[in-house]
């Protein structure tokens, strides 16, 4: 499977594309961080991101993207552009009918380093080891980006066997009632 | 000039069309409500509103888009919803090349009641008598659009002036140094 993650910021967006299955090594195919200017207009800033989330989703075409799940506890200004930032790539995903999966920091930081609570050096350190790069990505939100995707490569088989769980279960209930 | 005032939300995304200027009678051209299932993907109940947003740009063509500026203190559920709805809203207006406007709820009902801390009853009986209407407009989110819409139009002038003033400052600044 090949999954764009996102690590959504209205200054700094992440994003990487990793490919690969559980249980097998993993390929980066590409990372990067889409760039807004922090004096432009609100709207203008969306605007950016969406094309350039737009450009990553042409060129490397994954089947799923995999973003940050934004929490409102942390500082309130930055939470909204987080959110706000995080739409445009919810948005530009579901437009080309391809799923958005959403993941915690602490999922994913437990995901590549065995632990929820790792810092910003261990979570590069495993990315690079993982991906077999020369050296940790830069910025922190490259890293953070592919983090998410390697997250959900590893995560989706056990997602996808609760929701057939839960999905028959459903239909068990539908049965019987 | 004509406004277009959106009232952010997932579930009920609020929308009215306003037409005139500040000291004359205003004119209504449209209200409703984009509604979308909250049991759909996150990303689908995205285009979904981006979809109905551009539906009503496209119809009404207004020159200016007024969004509810989104506070972080709320309900967190409710003000990441709200938030993401609103990025999408500020997201179309952007891409046409319209101005975006942000307003605060006191903003809005101080503009339209006299008092920051109107209700919704007193919000939508002064918009039902502005824009002389022959009943109050349901949901309370279309009501909020309108008043959205009216607040941009009287507060523009000022706001206008402020932002070339600002801009005059920064000149003068640049000249002396």
């Amino acid at each position: 499977m090949r999954v764009l993650g996102v690590d959504p910021g209205l200054t700094r967006c992440g994003v990487g594309v990793v490919e690969g299955v559980a249980g097998r090594p993993l390929r980066m195919l590409g990372v990067g961080v889409v760039r807004t200017p922090a004096d432009a207009p609100i709207g203008d800033r969306l605007v950016l991101i969406e094309r350039g989330l737009e450009e990553w989703l042409e060129t490397h075409r994954p089947e799923f993207v995999a973003v940050e799940r934004v929490f409102s506890q942390h500082n309130v200004r930055t939470v909204m552009g987080t959110a706000q930032a995080s739409a445009v790539a919810m948005l530009c995903a579901a437009r080309r009918g391809l799923p958005v999966a959403l993941h915690t920091p602490s999922e994913v930081k437990a995901a590549v380093t065995g632990t929820g609570r790792a810092d910003k050096v261990q979570v590069g350190s495993m990315v690079t080891r993982l991906l077999r790069l020369d050296a940790p990505p830069k910025p922190a939100d490259a890293a953070d980006a592919l983090a998410l995707a390697i997250c959900h490569i590893w995560r989706a088989p056990a997602m996808n066997r609760l929701q057939q769980a839960v999905a028959a279960h459903r239909t068990t209930k539908g049965r019987i009632s």
